[in-house]
C-alpha cells in the first residue's frame, strides 16, 4: 500500500532511498524534518540568525541537463550576488511539474525552446538564508516559496494589476529557461540548492504547514485556483476536471472546498478512489464515449489539465449553454474546435496561466487556513529522471517533490 | 455610383429591374412604398381591418430549390391553418443571410444537412394579415418581423431565461430547414409570400421605420448586438470586427453607437470608406501580416463574422490580455487554435448564436430609437440567385433584401 495516497492498489513507483527512510509528506508534517536536514547541509547560517549575503556570484549545486536526450544530472551552476532587494533562498523542496518534463526534453521547440543547460523547477519551498539590505518582508530563517516567475517590469498595466504572469514588456522572467537580464545567460530553476530571487517574487509560507506538500501550490495549486477566482466558480455549479495529475488533483480539492459539484474525467479508472478522497462526487473515464455522452451539457466549467495537444470536442460537449472550458495545461494545438459547437450553445474556450504574485500568496494562505495541500511523493534528487518517466506514464500520485537536502544528507 | 452605399467606386452588382425602379432602402424610407406594394398583392385584408384567418392549410408562393446544384426558383408551398395563437404574416421584405447560401447549397451536410426543398429566409419584415383568436400582441395591419426561430419548448431553463436560441429540448425550431412539429415535413422560410408563426416568435416593428433596412436586424443585427450585450462591450474598449458583410457592417454600427473604438479587418480594402462611414476608426487588410502585427495585443474583443472555416491565430493575436474572440459566423472548424496563445495571455474564444426573442425585440427597438439600420440593396425575387453569387464573391453592399412584392407587382 502506498503511504502517500493510502490506496491499497497503488505502490510507490520509485525505488525507496537506501540510507534514509523516504519522507512521506502526506502522512507526516515535515517542517521539523526539514529543519533537521537543513542543519546538515553546511550552509552558513542559522535558524533566524544573521547571515552574510553573498557579495559576489557564487556556485551552487543543481540538477539539470545539457540535452533533451540526456538525463537530469547533478551539476554546478552560478548564482548572482544578492542585491539589496534580493532574497537568498535555501531550497528545501521542489515539485516536479509536467512543464519541467516538457522543457527538460525540449517538447516545445516551436514556441518555447529549451536553453541549455536547463535546470527545471518552479514549485519551490525554501528557507531564507540571507536578505539584501532593502528587504523588508523576510528575515533569515523564514520559510518561503518561489513559483514560476522571478521578475517582471512592474510598470505595465498587467504588472500594476497584480497580473505579473501577463507582463506586457516581453513577458515576465520565468524562474528557468528565460533570458536572465540580471546575470549570465538564462535563468536556472529550483532543482538547485540555492537561489537569488527579488523579494517581490518570494512568497511567505507559514512555518507550521506541511512544507513539501505546499511546494506544488506554487504552480499546480495556483494554476487551478486562479481560474476559479477569475470566473467566480462557486457552490452549486458543476465543475469537470479533466486529468487527475498534479494540477487536476488540486483542482478537485479547490472545487470541493468551494462547494461545487466536481466530476473527474480521467483515462485512469484506478484513480477513482483518490478522486473521491480529494472531493470529487463522480468519476468518468473520458475515453468511454457513452459515459461521456451521459454527461453532455451538464457542466458550468470544465478545467482541462491535459499537458499535451488534445481534441476539445468531447469536453466542449460536456458544457452547459454558455459554459466555459478552461485550458490550463496544453500549450500545443487544441484540436477539433468546432465553430458550431461553440456557437450553438454560446460556449467558450479559455486559457489561463498560473496567477500573479498576490494570487500566489492568496492560494498559499487559503490552503494554510483550510489545511489543504498537495498529495505528494517525496523523492531524492537522484530519483528525478525516474519520476519524470512516471509522470509521463500517468503514474504519479500526485506530485513528486524533491527533497533537495536528501541527497546531501545521504552523501 | 452606387445609390445604396454612395461609394463612387461601387456599382450595384445586380441588373436593375426592368419595369419598376429598384427601391434603394438606404436612400429613402420605404414604409409608404411597402404599403403601396402591399395593396397590389391581392391578399385579402386591409390596413387594420378584420381578416379571416385561414381555417385550413393553404398554398402560398415561395422561392426555393430542390437540390444544392439547382438555382432558387419560384414554387408553391403549403402553410398550416392559423391556430389560436398564430399570426399570419404577409411577407414584405426578406434579407439574404450567408446562412441562406450555405443551406441552399448544402454546405453543412455534416452537422446541418439541407432538407429538400429548402425555402430559405430568416430576416423577415412583414405585415400582419390575420391573427388567431388568442393573439393579443398584434392586430391586422401591424408591421412585424420574424427571425431565425419560430418555436421552442418554452419550458426549459433557457427558454424561461429568454434564451430560446439555446432551447434545451432538441433546440428551437428554426424558421426553415428544421422538422416541423406542427405541420408537414420541415419548416420553410421567408422567401415566401405568407407565413404562419406563433405570436411569441413575431416581433413588433414600428411602422415608421425603413422596413426593408430593418429586415437584416432579425439575424445580422441580432447576431452582432447580442454578444455586445452579453459581454457588456462599452465605451473606451477596442473592438475588432473581422469581415465587413451583413453581420460585420452591423457590428461596426453597433460598436460605434456604443462609443467603442472599432477597427475593421477585411480582405476588401475597397470597403474602407464604407467601414468608416459605418463608424470604424481604422481599417486593416487582414491578409497583410505586417499590418496585423501592428495591431497585436490591442483589442478587448474581436468579433469574427467570417462564415467559413478560418485560422484563428491572427485574430487571437489581436487580443489584449484576457481578451475575447467572438465567433458568430463560422460553423465549421476553427483552425490553428494554439493552447499557448490562449494560456499565455488568458484569452478566450467564444461562440454566440443570434439571440432570444426578447433580445430580438430589443435590437429592433434600439435601432428604431437611434435611426440605425442595415445598408441594403433591394432586389426582386428573380434576382436571388445572382445575389447569392455576389455574396459568395464578397461583393454585397451590405445586405441584399428581397422585395417580396416586386415580382408580383411586376407580373
Amino acid at each position: 500500500m502506498c503511504n502517500a495516497c493510502n490506496d491499497p492498489t497503488h505502490d510507490s513507483q520509485l525505488a525507496q532511498p537506501g540510507r534514509r527512510k523516504l519522507l512521506i509528506a502526506s502522512a507526516t508534517g515535515l517542517a521539523g524534518a526539514a529543519a533537521a536536514t537543513l542543519a546538515s547541509t553546511g550552509v552558513a547560517q542559522g535558524q533566524g540568525g544573521a547571515a552574510a549575503a553573498p557579495k559576489a556570484p557564487f556556485e551552487t549545486r543543481a540538477f539539470g541537463t545539457h540535452a533533451a536526450d540526456q538525463p537530469i544530472r547533478e551539476m554546478k551552476i552560478r548564482r548572482r550576488a544578492v542585491g539589496p532587494k534580493d532574497v537568498l533562498v535555501d531550497v528545501l523542496y521542489t515539485g516536479i511539474c509536467h512543464t519541467d518534463v516538457h522543457l527538460a526534453r525540449n517538447h516545445w521547440p516551436g514556441f518555447f525552446p529549451t536553453m541549455w543547460p536547463v535546470v527545471p523547477g518552479h514549485e519551490i519551498v525554501g528557507r531564507v538564508a540571507a536578505v539584501g539590505s532593502q528587504v523588508t518582508k523576510f528575515k533569515v530563517g523564514d520559510t518561503c516559496g518561489v513559483g514560476c516567475l522571478i521578475k517582471s517590469c512592474g510598470e505595465c498595466d498587467n504588472c500594476k494589476a497584480d497580473l505579473e504572469q501577463y507582463c506586457l514588456r516581453g513577458g515576465p522572467t520565468q524562474t528557468y529557461n528565460w533570458p536572465d537580464s540580471d546575470f549570465e545567460g538564462h535563468t536556472l530553476g529550483g532543482f538547485s540548492d540555492r537561489m537569488v530571487v527579488p523579494e517581490h517574487f518570494v512568497l511567505r509560507v507559514p512555518s507550521g504547514v506541511d512544507l513539501p506538500a505546499f511546494a506544488p501550490l506554487l504552480c499546480a495549486g495556483l494554476t487551478t485556483f486562479s481560474p476559479m477566482q477569475r470566473w467566480k466558480i462557486e457552490r452549486g455549479q458543476r465543475v469537470g476536471v479533466v486529468g487527475l495529475g498534479g494540477l487536476g488533483h488540486m483542482a478537485v480539492k479547490f472545487g470541493a472546498e468551494r462547494g461545487t459539484d466536481v466530476t473527474v474525467f480521467t483515462t485512469s479508472p484506478g484513480k477513482a478512489a483518490d478522486a473521491k478522497r480529494f472531493g470529487a462526487k463522480n468519476v468518468v473515464t473520458w475515453t468511454d464515449a457513452a459515459a461521456m455522452q451521459k454527461q453532455a451539457g451538464t457542466f458550468d466549467y470544465v478545467i482541462v489539465t491535459i499537458p499535451y495537444s488534445y481534441a476539445v470536442g468531447p469536453f466542449v460537449n460536456l458544457l452547459k449553454t454558455r459554459g466555459t472550458l478552461i485550458n490550463v495545461g496544453n500549450m500545443e494545438q487544441l484540436q477539433e474546435v468546432s465553430g458550431a459547437a461553440l456557437v450553438f450553445a454560446g460556449k467558450q474556450i479559455a486559457g489561463s496561466l498560473i496567477g500573479g504574485l498576490a494570487e500566489t500568496q492568496q492560494v498559499i494562505d487559503y490552503c494554510a487556513a483550510r489545511n489543504l495541500k498537495a498529495d505528494i511523493e517525496l523523492i531524492r534528487p537522484d530519483q528525478i529522471n525516474a519520476a519524470m518517466d512516471t509522470i509521463v506514464e500517468k503514474r504519479a500520485r500526485y506530485r513528486f517533490v524533491i527533497d533537495m537536502k536528501a541527497g546531501r544528507a545521504a552523501a
